[in-house]
């Protein structure tokens, strides 16, 4: 029987045991310790596998058992067959393990049979277990890393706030890779496949008093124990924001869930229920939970949907507004103490409304004087779009508005289209620490997440 | 009067004049002769402006009067009042401006009062212009290329199938910017600004009878000759697929449209309305209308609306199919003669249902394999979707999927998420002359233009 409920030394490992570990660089499990040394993980690590007696300089052990310390993780980088079988030898060292193997339940009645007798296994030994069929954790706290693909194909992003829970690797995979690309970071992301033990819940309570972690993205296929996942996401959502994609919700969707971690992904309209109950911000879109997860690294929900729109472009300006519209945000009027403040400090080429349009004669200064003209009580939040065709705008404007957004305690959301000059210069506003969004639907989707929170 | 009714020569000129020429790098003027010869426009370029003799080498004109030749395309690149003055001196060899100054309509009345006089004497002159406030043309075929802001800046797109007219400048420059980056090209851009006289009708009546355009992409902030769009827009879709995009559907947008070039954008319903009548295919988003631009410069719309959908990621696969029920295409399962065919070319570990799931695991071979056995008649278009995490996976998949794509004669897309890596290799499948789609939303985005024509 599983002794320890609590699932927190995954997250702060002293020791973690590589089970199927190579010195053949093509093997996973290579990979992995390659990962955790990258990440300069401070713990022991104990390399096991019967073959060796060294790999990369460390000791190697032919069993779990024969290492004489506690083994917070013990990650199994072997066939499905091999996991159980080592599971039968002495492990009573082992605390909790990442099965990252793949080759149960998610194959079939075969599979299913084997991962029946891999939950019985971790039940009798007492060891508490993530996987199979996993990734496992991405984890800049506690510097563990046991996703098995290469850094040069999969970016790993740098430490912040947005902790990301999922039962897919792939999507795991592929949301880190983006997020680093674009310059965001994440706190931790736990990627738990087939859930033959720790599951969203367990995950989701740890993160909830978990200080390193400021908001939390959920990609569900299915939750099996609904009263629990409730009960835990309820006392969440009261410390901190947490934003869910539900997959699966439709029946070819839901048909191949249940072949890929083998979930039965239910009735979607019992997510969207409990989404709505628990205060869950759902979701439409992998594209909006990725400018979700940028958006809550930095800035937390807001009350109010007002949004005040400065662009350098006529045409984005009135798309954005549109869209702002559209998805349930207002962009108000601006006052006539507003429009005349404006005036007065911008030039007159500006279009002085809202969206204000300081076109394509724009200064940097002009930016800041928009943001500081317009009275605070006239808006929520403000999204700011720019084109850096303009010859006198430069990446200087990152650090003058970024200056603005410390001082004035309203989200402040950076539109940024375009190719590689517009990439380059939209740096200077990721590496002042302001997430950059890359077309202006983005921007209004990481808006809509802070302004409308369902509750 | 405008002797001239067709407005073909735009689009083909032999001569063009560049009034304002200047040998100052940070004149617009001299942006635009910049791109005119890194374009190898083959015709002649006569440069006005009194102060000079010759500008980079090439004789300068006090006057475009002074010029013994026809001039196609004038180019105004001088102050609105400059503009009017100029046009009041001797200008009768001039068939056609373009006027990119902006200082005229959008500027409020005393401009609107500017504007008159400016069509009055346009008219008076039989000088067929666009603009002004607008970046003009730029155009693979004929190589011009009068948009004013650096190549280093927003870069230009390669030579393809699909046209983009755009009242905004500023939109067709993030456009342009954008296809550019992600490997697509255009065949002509038209930015024409306020519309002072040739409109979206005039452009969409040229390219209707022009072989280089596959397709035509529309910006559309207002139409004025209501009746004159609908006709030549029905004839246009005869022959060719339009997308549109309307902005200044919603009370913001439409009051800063009507700043912004000074157009009236009118009822939303009514535009939405032309375009259900006309066969208009309407996008709701900026990123769908460039996701159309791409899809159509290989595909054409298809009848019919089952999407095969093959990945190596399940995650994704499972997202993907909601994501197109969602849209409105339909993700039927395989027959069983399909999923015979499949089990016995696939490795047992592919999940053989639609999604196909490659897993991991996958190998070139295997999209390939998929492609080929499952049946045509299944399905109307297949997406393919490609994580590069899995080991045995390497770039020489486009060039397998795209000779499958040439013999089977149905739309195959390809989605490709992620980071530096994915984009490096995805760039096979752009130099095999494929579009792709970096987000698994785009790619459905892409699917649902060309499945789903409101007629």
């Amino acid at each position: 029987m599983n002794t320890e409920k609590s699932i927190d030394f995954f997250f702060n490992p002293e020791s973690i045991a590589l089970i199927g570990a190579s010195p053949n660089p093509e093997k996973l499990s290579h990979t992995i310790l390659e990962s955790l040394r990258k990440m300069n993980f401070k713990g022991k690590i104990y390399p096991v596998n019967p073959g060796y007696r060294e790999i990369e300089g460390l000791k190697c052990y032919s069993s779990p058992g024969e290492i004489e310390d506690r083994i917070d993780i013990a990650i199994f980088a072997v066939p499905a067959k091999a996991v159980l079988e080592i599971l039968k030898t002495p492990v009573e060292n082992i605390k909790g393990a990442i099965i990252v193997s793949s080759g149960f339940r998610e194959m079939g009645p075969c599979g299913k049979k084997m991962e029946d007798e891999l939950r019985a296994l971790l039940k009798e030994k007492g060891i508490r277990a993530m996987g199979p069929n996993c990734l496992g954790i991405y984890d800049t706290i506690s510097n563990v890393d046991t996703f098995f693909i290469e850094r040069e194909k999969i970016e790993r992003p740098v430490k912040d706030g947005i902790s990301v829970l999922t039962q897919s690797g792939s999507f795991a995979a592929m949301i880190m890779d983006e997020l680093a690309n674009e310059g965001a970071g994440v706190a931790r992301v736990v990627s738990y496949g087939n859930k033959v033990d720790v599951d969203e819940s367990d995950c989701l309570e740890f993160l909830t008093q978990d200080e390193a972690t400021k908001a939390i993205a959920l990609y569900i296929e299915s939750v099996e124990n609904g009263r629990r996942f409730l009960e835990v996401a309820s006392s969440c959502v009261k410390k901190k924001p947490v934003v869910a994609l539900k997959v699966g919700k439709r029946e070819p969707g839901a048909r191949a869930a249940s072949s890929h971690t083998g979930a039965i992904s239910g009735m979607y309209e019992a997510y969207e229920a409990a989404f709505r109950k628990t205060g869950i911000i759902e979701v439409a879109s992998y594209e909006e939970l990725k400018d979700a997860c940028k958006v809550l690294n930095r800035y937390s929900p807001v009350e109010g949907k007002r949004v005040l729109i400065i662009t350098d472009g006529g045409g984005i300006g009135i798309y954005i507004a549109d869209s702002c519209e559209e998805s349930g945000l207002k962009v108000p009027e601006l006052s006539e103490v507003a429009v005349r403040k404006l005036k007065e400090k911008l030039p007159a080429f500006a279009s002085v409304r809202n969206p204000i349009d300081l076109t394509g004669s724009v200064r940097d200064e002009h930016y800041v004087a928009a943001l500081q003209e317009t009275p605070a009580e006239e808006y929520d939040l403000a999204l700011v779009s720019l084109l850096w065709g303009p010859p006198l705008l430069t990446e200087g404007v990152a650090e003058k508005i970024r200056n603005f957004a410390d001082s004035c305690r309203k989200p402040i959301l950076i539109s940024s289209p375009g190719g590689k000059f517009s990439r380059e210069l939209a740096s200077a506003f990721t590496k002042a620490g302001m997430p950059v969004f890359f077309t202006p639907e983005s921007a209004v989707r990481a808006a809509t997440v802070l302004c409308c929170r369902k509750k």
